[in-house]
């Protein structure tokens, strides 16, 4: 994936100039800013990064879609002066991963979890602060409060580069749709957020034999549309792709996401944490109720339901408790269950390219993506 | 202020139609989210709209700047049909009004506020839902955790209504400038905001000779700019102003920013509820480090001082607490400096529109503003 991996190095380049320009600023009202400043690069740096990807194979998808010619298929044959070409779509990835990093740390504080890829969550860090300087009141209340803030500032950037990439672009119809589409995602993934936690606490009031659809619904909203299908269409946008292309791109993306959800559902119950840099069971503590969660629920008995229902959601399960929801999900057949389910939507976001007006090249690496994000290991 | 209630007209409805669109992409997501969209009608509607206002009259100040010719000098002038010409400035005045209401909903979470304007606050409107449906989990959890995401939505819905804005006008300089002014304003109110609390926590660890000048910083950053001068600018600066014009209006905004948070502070210690909202004596117990307690302290003996830190910031004060710290503050003689800084600051923003090249009408409305925003009873 040469092209891709170059593409993430612009886009993290973008990121730092970016960073330079607006830390200084902070810097300039005063040096109790410098955690803000710190944060933001640590928080900035690293991570996979796919969004981006998928925006730059949405965009090459069309860009590269008259393969014959054999113009433009890529950023390898690209003399490096040409770079500027692709200014618009690295400032726009740069953009949804800025925004991604601001809805983790907004997640991290809704969800009370103390680490976000290994380290200390944001909220962790700013309470951390509060505690290292000897503050008065409580460090919990400071960390959260600090980091909602500094989530509001994450967000705000996220949408200067999103306008910064627009500016960049020549095409106004271009423009428009990208922001269109950057518009509707914000939306659904806010609302998906929303139905997220409220399933968590909903849940005993609604009917059982809803549980598994309105889970679905949850994936949809917060992850797949969110992370495949808008970054993809959002990139072809910008490339001004016809409605087919972005129809295919759209029927490749939803389901993918959907496979690549259920995949980090399987990862928050059974998930290594050096593989997902959360502990392992989080989910669980978390009381999350995916599809996962109502696949294990409807083949058990009563007893079992109750134990469960009982133990999900309780932030101080041992690890014991841990390892028997684990065991008692696994032996309910839901594992396999959403593997199958994993499998079938990869299938048919692969074939649903598989025929589809773009350029083969982007075809090829938008199978290859579909592979890598929907990994055990990812 | 005839065409200023008209513009508040124009706005709100721009408000009204916005909603209507998004709303319904809300609706078609689930019914779940029927309180959303009830909540974000409540707290987008009514208000003083005040930034609304500057940034209206920062514009007509360079509009009508060419007085003489007797065109463009106020909206009371352009026939109904023409007040489309108004498009851009009532989009960014709505965007600036949406992203207040987000900052609000955001800033009680951070403040554990009960109300706002009057009525719950919207993390309170969140925690009675829960309630009411006996879901499972804190209620006040929920509360926070859907808030929080309520004030992401209005977030982005402030970015679309600004982009809105920006598109509707035909000048690229007018669009950069304003742009770049909105980009700012949002990370110094965002730093603003983070010193605001952080001085509420750590000024048990700083050189006591500072804390009148730190609170002036908060001042600055939090209120100042954003709620007076960013405003101004960009209203200016969408008309095309010259940067001799933005000079003007900034000599005028920073110092009646300053002038109405002190304003402010006054009625958080001071106020009565029917006024602002808000319980009376709610700084006292958020244990705001205003320029006003700065003041207070500095003039009180070593033990009254001591007590006004113990209860300073007690969730729990009671009436009698509340009566007796207002009262130390009053005989401290603060709240007569901080009425001289009023009057002084307001003088120093009214003298400096006095010879500035700005339309003659808007200078006499922003000196009308000026009275207005800083009044006992505003």
């Amino acid at each position: 994936m040469g092209e891709s991996i170059r593409f993430v190095d612009l886009v993290q380049s973008r990121i730092d100039d970016f960073l330079d320009a607006r830390l200084s600023i902070l810097a300039s009202i005063g040096t109790e800013l410098a955690p803000i400043q710190a944060f933001s690069r640590d928080f900035l740096s690293g991570g996979k990064r796919f969004r981006a990807l998928f925006c730059f194979w949405g965009w090459q998808s069309v860009h590269g879609a008259d393969d014959s010619t054999g113009e433009g298929s890529g950023v390898n044959r690209l003399p490096v002066e040409s770079t500027s070409a692709l200014a618009p779509i690295v400032s726009v990835a740069s953009a949804l991963e800025v925004f991604h990093a601001a809805a983790l740390v907004h997640d991290d504080i809704i969800d009370n979890s103390d680490t976000r890829r290994g380290s200390p969550a944001a909220h962790r860090r700013f309470e951390r602060l509060h505690l290292d300087a000897g503050w008065v009141g409580g460090p919990d209340d400071f960390g959260s409060a600090a980091a909602l803030l500094f989530g509001d500032l994450l967000l705000s950037w996220s949408d200067e580069l999103f306008d910064d990439g627009l500016q960049e672009l020549a095409s106004v119809t271009g423009r428009r749709a990208a922001r269109a589409e950057f518009n509707r995602m914000r939306i659904e993934v806010t609302a998906g957020q929303y139905l997220d936690i409220l399933e968590e606490r909903a849940w005993n009031t609604q009917d059982e034999t809803e549980h598994l659809a309105r889970a679905e619904r949850v994936i949809v909203y917060k992850s797949a549309k969110y992370s495949v299908e808008a970054p993809l269409v959002i990139g072809a946008s910008l490339a001004g792709a016809t409605p087919a292309q972005i129809e295919a791109l759209r029927s490749f993306g939803l389901p993918l996401g959907v496979a690549y959800q259920l995949r980090d559902d399987l990862l928050g119950v059974f998930g290594d944490s050096d593989v997902t840099g959360k502990p392992s069971g989080d989910d669980l503590r978390e009381g999350k109720r995916t599809v996962l969660i109502a696949l294990a629920r409807r083949a058990l008995t009563n007893g079992q339901r109750r134990i469960v229902d009982e133990l999900l959601g309780d932030p101080d399960l041992t690890p014991q408790q841990v390892d028997m929801l684990q065991r008692t999900i696994r032996e309910s057949g839901a594992v396999e269950a959403i593997e199958t389910m994993i499998a079938a939507n990869v299938d048919r976001a692969v074939r649903a390219i598989d025929v589809a007006p773009l350029s083969a090249q982007a075809r090829a690496q938008l199978r290859e993506l579909a592979t890598t994000v929907t990994r055990r290991d990812f």
